[in-house]
């Protein structure tokens, strides 16, 4: 499912921004590097040797599991794939700093008062369609340009 | 509810280690002095001006809200109350470094797949009761001594 | 010498802050804990263990030698001890922030250009006398207040 | 003199990576730009707008002032150019870390005891030699590859 949102990112030439590490994090930028688009790729540590290996920019946080905190925020918009705890944390971190938030598969989050900014997509091609239907409103409130 | 559960941690000689701002955190923050408790606030900034008045020891982090993976980081256990993005990316946080986290209000988080090492509170009481028990776990595998 | 800084440090009346390891850190913290003062040690991972024991509060940042900032922020006045590079980030990140600098010993720097917010200091004693005065300084601005 | 660095990186092929802000930062990416070469830029907060306009991967780290470990851990060498505070807290944190830096500019360092694993250059063209040299000598411990 990673690898498959990672290509439909790519066929909209926008970047594919991940932790850059194994798992569902590699899946998505291969799928993205087969689908002809670019990775980034953003560790925890100050080496780069634990990247995967379909990443054209590595980045070294050396901040650990605060690097969640880069991943979201490089983005333009999040699409949470999987159960990880980490997964979890770029949710919380996102909807922080206000970023549009689709979730793909792997948590159901319920807040018990308010509303809560997270879309659910049942499918890869959903998600996408969120993701780029976020990106509209936040590209039209100007605070990100589509050149990115 | 806040205030209740910092008032508790302060009877049973833990710190109360919290973001040290307004809000839920300065509710905490007031619960534990006011019950003749020590507390401690990890800043998102490098000011220590926007600190609540609750607070015996301030930390600068300097690194926004990465700071949350130090609040979670520093506690033994953590206990999240109410509904913020924040208080979900400690969720996260702490799950991911192996801390117990028990949740008194504000969000309900369901995982697609896997258990959840999460535990529902429903009073201030029943969190710190559960937050010992959970405590004399992490001690007994040795990696935490009691002193702190 | 970092241990008599620690003591001198913990006869004003002052809070000791340190990385929280071994070497010039512990040798700091145990200055101020054997004159009776309390010590805040700001580790850079996500566990306690590797603190130094004479730490009153122990704060695990998990950022790495990110936590440099950290610790040069929570302090008001920064007193540099030793050649390491971590203390030579720290003497960066503390000037960059506005944080007074007394280098005792380790360090000579010179700017190529514009004067150099540093002050050298020959003895412990001149040190803290240097520290107190910058502090001083630093509290009349009225951007850090007396009581911490 | 930023400038010229940036165009010489951009000449032997290798990637740009600044703090991504106006100044020295803006200078060393428009050099690199204008002579054809990649840039990626990585800011202090969790906005891309302050950033300059000569970086192809903006990454937001939110992580303040400590991003300044992510641009050294995320280079194979160093080269500090400029006065600043900044660049002198990036000169320890790269030393810390093990990153060749090779100075242009700026900074004149003296260590107490010890040798210090800096490289002073007098021009763009000594820089960008002395930083390819100690590339290799990065490269055959076969801690880096040279495909970045």
């Amino acid at each position: 499912m990673a690898e498959a949102v990672g290509s439909l990112v790519a066929q909209q030439d926008a970047i594919l921004v991940c932790g850059g590490l194994s798992g569902v994090m590699e899946a998505a930028a291969r799928g993205a590097k087969e689908a002809g688009g670019s990775t980034v790729g953003i560790l925890p540590g100050t080496d780069r040797v634990p990247g995967n290996p379909y990443l054209d920019v590595v980045i070294c946080s050396g901040v650990g599991h605060a690097r969640n905190l880069a991943v979201v925020s490089t983005g333009d918009v999040v699409i949470a794939i999987g159960g990880g705890y980490g997964t979890l944390s770029e949710i919380g971190l996102a909807l922080k700093i206000g970023r549009p938030v689709i979730v793909l598969e792997g948590w159901r989050l319920q807040r018990d008062q308010g509303t809560l900014g997270i879309v659910y997509a049942s499918t890869p091609q959903e998600a996408i369609a969120l993701a780029l239907e976020a990106f509209k409103h936040v590209s039209a409130d100007g605070s990100r340009d589509l050149s990115y």
